[in-house]
């Protein structure tokens, strides 16, 4: 990287919602803008689950830094991982190389979040990359594939049970995916099994789905997914997960579930930059490692380093800390880009306000909840509302005219024509009936 | 699987153009089938290439055979891998189990051949799978994103050299998309480098590269490269290839090529099942591992085992054998398709006869060549015809209204909007200037 003008360096650590919208929002500022992303692209996050259940392809909702930013040429961006800095000497040190700022923005976001139980991250993975989503499309259509292969009806049966913990937004949205799947688009597809018997089983802790919003709207969101085929099991605790086999409890009963493909949606903790920057510059973190920020997203002592999106804990509007969604992000990005320049002008500009225009959630075609504040939807109207708002922002970046054509072909054939089975070979799926090579002519089977 | 009755059972092992297309040609006939795959779908190869060089995204070529498949009653897909065959007792065996037969179709296609050098793969690999797509597009994206970072100016000039070796339509196609990518799509993303200065070089071992076309078609093919910026190196071989570094050698004179992209298109061997086959019933194997195969495409004395596609070596027909391309098998599996029924009848129908209507090969965005035998066309007729033919047949399965979408939009854009880098992690890419992760506040650097 050559870096040979004397302008004020702003440097942003990851390209999501919150460093891409600050990015552009520097477009025509007196800066030079180096972001730095360890992904060649930006990744769509709230259509990730589109991936994992086959509608989408990756392609489809990433869309190249490179690309998105060419055309602004105060701007470099750098394919690279950020491992620590130091504050002191304003410098970041990457896997290939170092970097001096002048002022920072650190947006590199979340991971899944076991809570302690990290071994369980291999048998139920969580949701957060393209490389998870594929993993996801694998497991649920090999499933099915070694299902349709299985002759005992017991093993088959965990098979076809797919249990989904966690209630949030991402575990409506892949129970909801999953129980569409089952019944509609593989339907005919099977000549020993009948896909429509699979069970899909939604865990979640607290005592109801969706639980920041309305009860009214969790309610409608509850019985929407028990019409698709979902079964909803609330106030229950996964006590372990291990080789196919999920143990729950339900206050004092537990119960053993023998299911094939597990995935996590319970859960999300800060990535590893926000404990670097604790022991870099003492600012505190919370349980979940998000870092917490003062009135203006810039951290204690460091008036230059400041921290937005989901890695960062904004405590100074309402009760509790700002949800982890793409507008808060986005919102953060802008602001930060507007004060870094504000501030080399001598101005204090007020501290950050987050604009809430509300949640979306959607379950399956056709039905969603909406919650504006002042307005409550469900079903069809919040339905595209929460298309409309997708398309919106998806398009914002580099025109994906293929998502509308592919959404329109998928609405009305149901279709799911992204179900490949990729990466490694798993063959066996049934190792209990797997061959020996034979040797020469004579050819043996294993029981 | 649940096979009940008694009806005539077809197995058919792969599902590319002559697996499916006889499957498909078998819907009517009083028969059961089944097609094993050890993938769930079927790959439209020839636009294998676009995938690697970020045109589209694997799904956008690839149909699952389930879907293709879901409304023919008499057929069922098995994801299983085929080991062995006893052809005696007429049975396959494959990982998760065995499958009794009475007339089989094998059709499994080749994978790449080295020509005795198989430790060449890692360096340079070829492009047969969805996999090996998606790792030439990520090597030749991460070439450019590791040039952007590399000060040395020789070590830079390295990352920007690309390496094809092999002349024919894959290498052809292959060597014009990169060099449409350094060109025209990527610009104006870098500010380090100039992708324009990237060098292309396509390595052919004959005197002409596209050398089954006839001379002039090779002729304008080479200048129409030439013009997109590839070097054309013909009568050259390749010696060595480690380390970033290809050896090749033309007549007496030897040249290192230091190019941190190779990519392979040299040359196919048939896949494993076709020495099985030698091995278990004595049928004849080419050098390149196909099956010798009869006029009516069984093989030597087992006329209910058929061999078709690329695995099959069918020399009786013009004075080579028919060469590996899709039209080749499916004309082959529509002939089985009838065969076995009519067999069934007592009828002998006539052996196979291609019926060769032409070959095609692109070598960029409005540039292709066209022989079809009468007429000979290069330049933008025989790339609509080239456009048209692959719509057709790309369609047949499953309508892939996205592709012609993504196409239009990439054919005005000229973008390359799949090009993301997928996979492990591959931090750093220049090891020699990585970082030691810094112990406490003590922030050290590797020269």
């Amino acid at each position: 990287m050559v870096l040979t003008d004397s302008l004020h360096h702003v440097v942003i650590v990851g390209g999501g919602f919150g460093g891409l919208y600050a990015a552009q929002a520097l477009k025509n500022a007196p800066v030079k803008v180096t972001l730095v992303d360890k992904r060649n692209f930006h990744l769509f996050q709230p259509l990730l689950y589109q991936v994992a259940t086959a509608s989408l392809s990756p392609a489809e909702i990433a869309s190249p830094l490179r690309l998105v930013l060419r055309g602004q040429k105060n701007t470099q961006v750098l394919l690279d991982e950020v491992v620590d800095l130091d504050p002191q000497a304003q410098k970041l040190y990457m896997k290939d190389g170092e970097l001096p700022y002048d002022s920072l923005i650190l947006a590199t976001g979340v991971s899944h979040h076991y809570f302690g139980n990290d071994h369980w991250q291999d048998d139920a993975p969580g949701l957060k990359t393209v490389e998870d989503a594929l993993e996801m499309r694998r497991r649920i259509f090999l499933a099915f594939e070694a299902a349709e292969k299985e002759l005992d009806p017991e093993k088959r049966q965990a098979w076809l049970t797919f249990v989904i913990v966690g209630g949030g937004p991402t575990g409506v949205e892949l129970a909801g995916a999953i129980a569409e799947i089952a019944h509609g688009a593989l339907k005919q597809d099977f000549r020993a099994i009948d896909p429509g018997q699979a069970k899909i089983l939604l865990i979640e802790g607290l005592d109801r789905i969706l639980p920041p919003y309305p009860p009214e709207l969790s309610a409608q969101a509850a019985q929407s997914l028990e019409h698709l085929g979902v079964t909803l099991r609330t106030n229950t605790l996964v006590n372990n997960i291990a080789d196919g086999v999920v143990t729950v409890k339900q206050g004092e009963e537990e119960e053993v579930i023998a299911a094939r493909t597990i995935l996590w949606a319970a859960g999300v903790k800060a990535s590893s930059l926000g404990q670097v920057l604790h022991e870099r510059t003492g600012v505190s973190v919370d349980r979940a490692g998000r870092v917490m920020v003062e009135p203006d997203l810039s951290i204690a002592d460091y008036p230059n380093i400041f921290v937005i999106g989901d890695l960062a804990n904004f405590s100074h509007q309402g009760n509790s800390p700002l949800p982890g969604i793409a507008p808060v992000a986005m919102q953060q990005g802008r602001y930060v880009a507007k004060l870094i320049p504000a501030k080399q002008q001598g101005k204090t500009p007020p501290p950050f306000h987050y604009l809430d225009f509300g949640k979306l959630a959607v379950i399956g075609q056709n039905v969603a909840v909406v919650d504006l504040g002042f307005l409550q939807l469900s079903g069809f109207v919040a339905w595209l509302i929460w298309v409309f708002a997708h398309i919106y922002y998806l398009i914002e970046f580099d025109n994906k005219l293929v998502v509308m054509v592919q959404w329109g072909w998928n609405y009305f054939t149901r279709g799911r024509g992204a179900r490949l089975i990729t990466g490694e070979s798993v063959l066996p799926l049934l190792p209990g009936r797997s061959l020996t090579q034979p040797e020469d002519n004579q050819v043996k089977v294993k029981a």
